[in-house]
C-alpha cells in the first residue's frame, strides 16, 4: 500500500505593500523573486514536487491575481494542480473550507497540509520530515498546526504557547494557547520561557476532520464555503466560487474559527529556517552577505558601504560610503531607508495612496534580477 | 557713440564626472539642468542678452559636445554666436588665444569678457555691474580677474591675495598672488585675513593686451593658437581649429600662461552669488530648502527626512527617515550617498571606468526634470 498523499493547499489570494516598491496592491509579496530566482510561490510549489507523497496542489487566490498565478505554476513544471478563485477576500478559514470540501469531495479521507505562498522556507527535507511526523497524529483526527522555535523575540508574529507532549506522539504537544503578536517585552519573556513558538500558520490535518470542527464552531463559514463550491463555475483555467454565498461568509482565520476552540488542536514545533518576511530588513538578515555584510542584488554596486540591503531590478544603483540601509530601485519606482525602520514602509505606501499614484497599484515589468544582468561586483551573470 | 561692446567668450569645452550620474563623460555639467529649469550653459548665455552691451558670444567647445551645444545656444533665443571647437583639450589658454584672435580679426580693439558656462552666479546685475565697473581699467590696458568674496573656508577652489588698491580705479586691486586650492587650514587663514578671495577663473582685457602678453610669457601658445586658426575649417554652424597646430600647444591655463607673470594683472572682488558647483553637496547648499531642509527635484518624496538632496528625472524616488544624504535618479542610474562625502563621487566613477560601463559615459535622455513632472509634495507642476 502506498503511504497516505497530502494533497497540499496553497493560500495565494494575500495582498500587501510592505515590500514595496517590489510588491504592489496588484502584485504582492508571493509572485516576487525575493530570495532567489524564483518567486514565493513557484518556491512553495517545489517543496511538493515528489508525487510519491503529495498530488497536485489546490492554489487558492483572487480574480486580479490568476493569470500569474496560473502561469507560476505552469513554469513549476508541475502537471495538474487547480486554482480556486475567491470571490472576495474573507481571510483563511471559507478558504481552506472550501479546499476541505473539494478534496474530501475527491477522496473521503484526504488529508490536506495549509500553507501560505509567501514564506521562506530554508530547510525543505526538514519542513517535509515535520510534516512526516505529524502525519500520524492528523491521521488520528488531530489538528496539527506548525510551530516555530523562534530565534529572536520577534514581535511581528504570533505565538503558540506549548501545552503537554501528547501521548503517543512524543514529537508533538498540545495547543496551550494562541497568543496575538506581543510587544517586545512579553516577546522577549516568551523567548526565555522556552515553550513559546512562532505560529507559522500552517497546518495538517484530515479534511473531513477539519470540516466536522469547522461545523462545531464555524457552521457560518462551512455553510458559506459549501454554498459558494456548489454555485462554482469551472472552466479549463479556473475554479471560480459563487460569489454573493462566499461572500455571506464571516471574515475569519482558522485560527480563530477552529483552532482556538478545537480540542483537537496539537502543535509540532519546526526548525526548518521559516520566516514570514514581512519587511525589506528581513530580507536583509535571512540573505547571504558579502564580507562588509551588504546584499546586494541585481545591478548594484556598494563602496564603501556596509550592512545595506540593495537591489535593483532595471538600472544601475551606486550606494558610496552609506551604512544600514535599504535601496531598491524598481522600473518606476525607488525607495530608499534605514533598515532599521523598514518595518514604516507604510508612511511612504499611505502617502502614495492619497495622491493615487500608480507606482503603489500595478507593476509594469517582470521583475526578475537574477538571471538577467550583469553583477558590476564579480563580472558574472547570476 | 556706443559705450564699447564687450564680447563674451564662453569656456565650454569641459568634461567631467563629479556629478554622475548627471553629468557623463560625453554629456557634462554644462549642458545640464542643475540649478533650475535651464542648463549652466543656457543660464551662462542668458547673462548676455543685452546686445548694446554684449555682441553674440564666441563659444569654445569640442565635437563631441557640438550639437547639444548649437541647440541650447538655438534654444537661448541668442541670434548669432560662434562655436569653435578645440581639436584636442589643452586648457584654457590657447582656446582663449585663439578667440582673442578672431576678435582682434573683426575688431582691433575688441574687450572680451572669458567666463566659464558651468558656473552659477544668484545675481546677475551684480556680475553686469562688476564687469562696467572693471572695464575702464581693461581698457586700459589692465587683465582683469574676477576674485569672489569668500563665504566660507572653501578648500575646492584656488585663491587670490589681494595687493594694494587700483590708482584711478579704487575698486580694482593688484594681485599680490594666485594660491593653488588650500587645505582647510590655509583656506581658514585665508578667510580670517580678509585679502584673500576666491579665483572665479573669469577675465576681462582687451583682446590686443591679452595677446600682447601671451607672446611675451607663452608664446608657443599663441604661435599654436594662430597657427591653429589659419588652418581653420568653417562651415555654417562650426568653426573648427586646425588639428594638429592646435595640438601643439603646451597644455596650460591663461592663469599659469599669463597671469601669474605679466605686471597687467589686476582684479576686483565680487560678491554675486557666484559657485562653481563641483558637487551634490554644493548643489544642496546653494539650492531653496523646504521646512525640513530637503532639497526634492523632479518627482521625488521626503518623509520623515531631513536636510537631503533628492533629483530624480526619470521615476518616482521615495525617501524615508533619512537625513543628510543625496539621492540622484537618472534614466539609468541611481547614486545614494551621504551630502558630506559628495566629493568622492569618483570612487563610484573610476569603478565604472574600470567597468566599462555605459552609465558613465552617454546619457539616454535629455534630462529635465523641471517642467514636465509633477510633484507628489505639492501636487503642482513644476
Amino acid at each position: 500500500m502506498n503511504a497516505r498523499r497530502i494533497t497540499p493547499v496553497i493560500l495565494s489570494g494575500g495582498a500587501g505593500t510592505r515590500l514595496w516598491p517590489l510588491s504592489r496592491e496588484h502584485y504582492p509579496k508571493q509572485l516576487l523573486a525575493l530570495s532567489g530566482p524564483r518567486s514565493m510561490l513557484e518556491e512553495t510549489l517545489q517543496r511538493f514536487t515528489d508525487a510519491t507523497r503529495f498530488p497536485p496542489p489546490l492554489i487558492i487566490t483572487n480574480e486580479a491575481l490568476r493569470f500569474p498565478v496560473a502561469e507560476q505554476l505552469l513554469h513549476s513544471g508541475m502537471t495538474g494542480g487547480s486554482i480556486v478563485l475567491e470571490p472576495v477576500a474573507r481571510n483563511t478559514a471559507p478558504a481552506v473550507a472550501a479546499a476541505a470540501l473539494m478534496a474530501v469531495a475527491a477522496d473521503p479521507e484526504a488529508m490536506i497540509l495549509v500553507v501560505a505562498s509567501d514564506h521562506v522556507i530554508g530547510d525543505i527535507p526538514g519542513f517535509l520530515g515535520r510534516v512526516q511526523a505529524a502525519l500520524p497524529a492528523a491521521q488520528a483526527g488531530r489538528l496539527i498546526t506548525f510551530s516555530i522555535i523562534p530565534t529572536r523575540p520577534e514581535t511581528g508574529y504570533g505565538y503558540i504557547h506549548h501545552g503537554a507532549p501528547l501521548a503517543g506522539h512524543p514529537e508533538l504537544f498540545d495547543v496551550a494557547a494562541f497568543v496575538e503578536k506581543p510587544d517586545v517585552e512579553r516577546a522577549q519573556r516568551f523567548v526565555a520561557a522556552g515553550d513559546y513558538f512562532w505560529n507559522s500558520g500552517m497546518f495538517l490535518f484530515s479534511a473531513q476532520t477539519f470540516l466536522d470542527e469547522l461545523a462545531l464552531h464555524a457552521p457560518a463559514v462551512l455553510e458559506a464555503a459549501g454554498r459558494s463550491l456548489a454555485e462554482r463555475q469551472t472552466d479549463p483555467q479556473f475554479v471560480r466560487l459563487g460569489a454573493e454565498a462566499f461572500a455571506a461568509s464571516p471574515k475569519i482565520s482558522v485560527d480563530y474559527a477552529v483552532m482556538e476552540h478545537t480540542d483537537r488542536a496539537a502543535t509540532i514545533p519546526c526548525d526548518i529556517g521559516w520566516a514570514d518576511v514581512g519587511s525589506w530588513g528581513e530580507l536583509w538578515a535571512i540573505a547571504d552577505k558579502d564580507a562588509d555584510g551588504n546584499v546586494v542584488i541585481g545591478d548594484g554596486m556598494a563602496e564603501r558601504a556596509r550592512n545595506c540591503y540593495i537591489r535593483s531590478d532595471h538600472k544601475l544603483v551606486a550606494v558610496l560610503g552609506i551604512d544600514d540601509l535599504v535601496v531598491i530601485s524598481t522600473d518606476d519606482a525607488v525607495l530608499v531607508m534605514p533598515r532599521q525602520r523598514s518595518q514604516d514602509t507604510r508612511l511612504v505606501v499611505d502617502r502614495l495612496r492619497d495622491a493615487k499614484r500608480s507606482e503603489l497599484t500595478s507593476h509594469s515589468r517582470v521583475l526578475r534580477p537574477w538571471g538577467s544582468y550583469q553583477s558590476i561586483q564579480t563580472g558574472e551573470r547570476f
